[in-house]
């Protein structure tokens, strides 16, 4: 039984029981939002061990995604697993591997038996391979390499594959007389806008959405729609590219949860700050509630080096006005595939965004861990503040490398001026 | 003439035209708001030179503010000049010189006589090194020794000093009978908070304020009315204490205006985010729509090490609602007294902030640096986009650090599936 039947059913899974546990909340109240669409739990139905369950919704805690993966330039296996092993001892809920260079299934299928978080793929490029081994380019793909690449990521038993099923002929041929200042920048979207305007074709995983929804169904993987059109560009933003894709997404959202798959709706990219509400607004009508994936949203386009900051940033606000699920950008962004430190900190920068907006959202208990902090900082107690901030090792690293010289309560900041130290009442 | 009489009397000055200049904006739409007390110019009346002015308020581009300084416990007039210099470097409209520890007036006045930018300094912290240096205890500071602390800092002709001038001895009870959870955490402020209770007496600096504004009108220094009482903890932000504090802000910059003394008002602080925008609101309020300095703020308590992201977080939601000069916090903060990289990483981080509210708040031709950013990137041009970051060093560094393999104008990221290397169009 698929997922969402059990929900449905009323009945009971071990996955339902420790997601429910996971955030506290009532299982039948997590099946009724599994039923309904409004919350997913991406765990596909078989066996691999999961350290935490990652269950997505309006309501719930925000959950935060690390992308890993090698380059057609650089990346190992070892590499990309070392990454992915930093991202989830960061903190990461989920992971996905995003693969484009060597040999992806044998990457997958290692990442898949190590990692014991959400794990998600992109079949597309996968796609591309398949061509590229015949000794032809990626513009001779076939409509079924594309569909053989969904059903080998599938079976390789990944918890959630985006898929770029919402970009249509229509859509690409509206961006060449609109052209934008940053074009299309998913690289799964702009792989199949090329290719559709090429072969004067239309979207196959559009066309033969239902062959996607059945590949999901075999091994109750979760569709996260990808929004191959989401803008790259301050200026893209919101255009009707990206607009016409997002209800497009929604519709399809709609037939793969009436064959109870489970649907993410993908998201962008570089919004500019004062647009990000209705943005996030819009998809919640759109996809009927869906659970709603966003890559940052960037809110500049000048900050290479510090993206995770602009990420934040963007990524705060769009979790208090209906993002669930934030897919972590790294300081190499724009700039080079990311290091294990990078990816370090874009998990952390990620969750700040999201523990904030958690908190600015009235999620219960959410605020608790901040009040422990604060009396600990009240208290000078340093162990205790370690502990709780959301990277230890980085907060004991910075304070131990200038100890005050008399008083160990206090840091070199203040010293004895420190403001915390004085009496209990003040 | 105090650069608010010359605006009121519709007479002309160079700081102004320079400030108009810069802003690109009309010189008698700046005269109208400092007359208004709406905008300030912190630019004494005398003749430093000065690489940008400073103009804060609403409709301007928000500004960003870098502390550096001496403590008790560490740093040198030397390293503590370094990081105002990495401080401007990196793009700080204003600094502050927040030294407590060493020869405060000579490290005052070398500061002064490099900085090229608006300066800013606390008294307060003087004041009890007057104290000190008869060998006595914080707690015997004389209100004397305020009021001195003040006016040897005007004499050194910072631009804009901070005064906790609105905290008075009902506060300090008050918060006896209700103790926050971290207390107060102003250094300024916590001195004066105890010598009130201690001492059993008012607020010298509340008490004698038309003194306060005689001094700052001496030098045309701009009074920036400190909040003592902002919060330090989440749990702490908007208790009757600080808006207390805010309204009898308000109250003292309506006589420092009517004496032409420009005003700032400065703010939180740690503040959850969904109470961001109604503190900004509620400044604008209260103090008759003066400038507001923040602080952040912070949206949690748990980022130690990444409190710089915590804030730019809380400083754009801020920026977009009523904050006009966002006061960097660097990733030391809370851990040490920071080194000049932590201070260049604060500066950056603030940045993004300012400038994605900027864009937000629909400030004239703020997008079009993103725009030709986004330009560059779909060429390929390396050079222009580092030259548009707004760290470029950092950018470059990261980029070269892993350069690609065939193609020049990609990155290590995608490589050749990079998705803006295709048709124009697209």
């Amino acid at each position: 039984m698929l997922l969402m039947e059990i929900a449905k059913s009323g009945k009971t899974d071990p996955r339902l029981q420790a997601a429910a546990d996971a955030e506290n909340i009532d299982i039948d109240l997590l099946r009724r939002n599994i039923a309904a669409g409004k919350w997913v739990v991406p765990w596909a139905s078989h066996d691999f061990p999961r350290d935490k369950p990652c269950a997505v919704g309006d309501g719930l805690s925000c959950k935060v995604n690390a992308n890993f993966g090698t380059s057609p330039d650089r990346g190992d296996l070892d590499g990309e697993l070392e990454k992915m092993r930093v991202a989830v001892a960061a903190g990461a809920d989920a992971v996905m591997d995003l693969s484009t260079g060597g040999d992806l299934r044998a990457i997958r299928r290692q990442v898949r038996a190590e990692c014991r978080v959400a794990l998600g793929s992109v079949p597309m490029y996968e796609a591309g391979h398949l061509a590229l081994a015949r000794g032809e380019t990626f513009r001779q793909m076939t409509a079924a390499d594309m569909l053989k690449a969904v059903e080998l990521h599938v079976q390789d038993k990944v918890d959630f594959i985006t898929v770029h099923c919402g970009i249509t002929r229509r859509a690409a041929l509206w961006l060449r007389e609109h052209p934008r200042l940053a074009g299309v920048v998913s690289r799964g979207g702009s792989l199949l806008a090329r290719w559709m305007l090429v072969n004067e074709r239309e979207n196959p995983l559009y066309e033969r959405f239902d062959e996607v929804i059945d590949m999901c169904r075999a091994t109750d993987c979760v569709l996260s729609l990808g929004d191959a059109l989401r803008p790259g560009a301050l200026a893209d933003a919101g255009d009707r590219a990206q607009v016409e894709e997002l209800y497009t997404l929604g519709e399809l959202a709609e037939r793969a949860r009436q064959k109870n798959v489970q649907v993410i709706i993908e998201g962008p990219g570089h919004v500019p700050y004062h647009q990000i509400v209705a943005q996030m607004q819009m998809e919640k009508v759109a996809c009927g509630g869906a659970p709603f994936y966003v890559l940052g949203p960037l809110v500049t386009d000048l900050a290479a080096g510090y993206d995770h900051i602009a990420g934040a940033i963007g990524g705060t606000l769009a979790a208090t006005a209906g993002a669930n699920f934030l897919c972590y950008v790294t300081p190499a962004e724009h700039l080079r595939l990311p290091e294990a430190r990078d990816v370090h900190e874009g998990v952390i920068a990620a969750r700040i965004a999201a523990h904030a907006a958690d908190i600015a959202n009235g999620l219960p208990g959410a605020r608790d861990r901040d009040d422990a902090m604060s009396r600990a900082r009240k208290a000078g107690d340093w162990e205790k503040m370690f502990a709780l901030a959301l990277d230890p090792e980085t907060a004991r690293r910075s304070h131990e490398s200038a100890l005050p010289q008399k008083d160990d309560k206090v840091c070199t900041m203040c010293g004895e001026f420190c403001a915390m130290k004085g009496e209990e009442c003040l």
